[in-house]
């Protein structure tokens, strides 16, 4: 398999994850998303995925992106360890809370997004970081309540192993550090997202830890 | 089943297309999303969905949120006829471009994020309307490429039948044309949005049939 990734990109981080909890072997493309305007604007990446995002992923001939479609994929080739829980009620759940993080505040919050404000709408840097961390709150917030009042929570988002909304919730609160995000308002999710990030899959799947992470 | 729902909200008119597809006999709870400054926030409903977004959807005791979760479990426990194809590739293909929509164009145009651009940014209306149509365009312009370019498209965006994909499109088109973006650059898409709009389940799904539609 192939990831097309950048070192700091919360939705290749993401399937870096699961790439390293399933035990794929994977090899890295990366794609450097501010050097010369963006690669991921070049027309021989533009080929494969349209849209300019990364991640996207090569299984042989099938090319797929977007990270949740990915993680559903991955899932599906190497079904072990399991990401989703079995049961339809337990897996939309699950489903849910990963796709509050990926549907709600990581499109709000990307660089093509904080671009399109610093250079179209022309806000302040303070307008900017205002709006960042708002729509972190927002969606943090909920799921700080979900996580801490719901039964099925555990030593993870959802019971005792990580899983699909772990993998999403670790890159989101490395990006939140990364904008001076205050997390004291969220302790469910700052004791998970150590809890994983102890462990190796994890660790080897980190920003700094990629081949083409800048200093 | 009960679904929390509001006529002009596209991520619930994909769900109450899927609902009408698959022939499943659903309640409705409207939910004004403008009136008294939004009845999302009200306590009763954050409640059920801290996020304060709709829609939600409850099955006996089960509470789901998020449109994509929610019809990844509709087809769990109702598979026929299906939203999804078979096979791990060509789901991938489908769950990518559902969210190609899901969580590239619509978290960026919904009605919270046009609120924050007004009251706090203090966009005009001119730039406001700019960004929708940006975003907008960046992101029907990767899909029209993939639909017109793939041989999966069919008379559908997967194939000759409606499937995730078509429950994705239908909504956002409503709403470009809502927003008055033109879309004669989109043949594609047109072309599979009018073969849906004219199923019956469509057409019961749409918002101006809605119980709590306003004309």
């Amino acid at each position: 398999m192939k990831l097309y990734t950048y070192w700091r990109s919360t939705a290749a981080y993401r399937v870096r994850i699961a790439l390293h909890l399933k035990g794929i072997p994977y090899e890295q493309a990366p794609v450097h998303l501010v050097k010369d305007g963006g690669e991921q604007h070049q027309d021989s990446y533009r080929g494969l995925n349209p849209q300019g995002l990364v991640p996207t992923l090569m299984d042989g001939g099938v090319v797929i992106t977007q990270s949740l479609a990915i993680l559903e994929y991955l899932e599906e080739r190497h079904p072990e360890p399991a990401l989703l829980p079995s049961g339809a009620a337990d897996k939309a759940r699950v489903r849910g809370l990963a796709q509050l993080i990926a549907c709600e505040v990581h499109p709000l919050n990307n660089l093509r997004v904080l671009q399109y404000l610093s250079n179209e709408l022309r806000v302040s840097d303070r307008q900017k970081t205002a709006w960042y961390h708002h729509w972190l709150a927002e969606g943090l917030g909920a799921l700080e309540t979900r996580l801490a009042n719901e039964k099925d929570t555990g030593d993870f988002c959802h019971g005792d192993q990580p899983g699909l909304v772990d993998l999403c919730l670790v890159p989101q609160l490395y990006n939140a550090r990364r904008f001076e995000f205050p997390l004291e308002d969220y302790p469910t999710l700052v004791a998970i997202d150590a809890r994983c990030r102890a462990l190796n899959a994890f660790r080897a799947a980190a920003p700094e830890a990629q081949p083409d992470a800048v200093n």
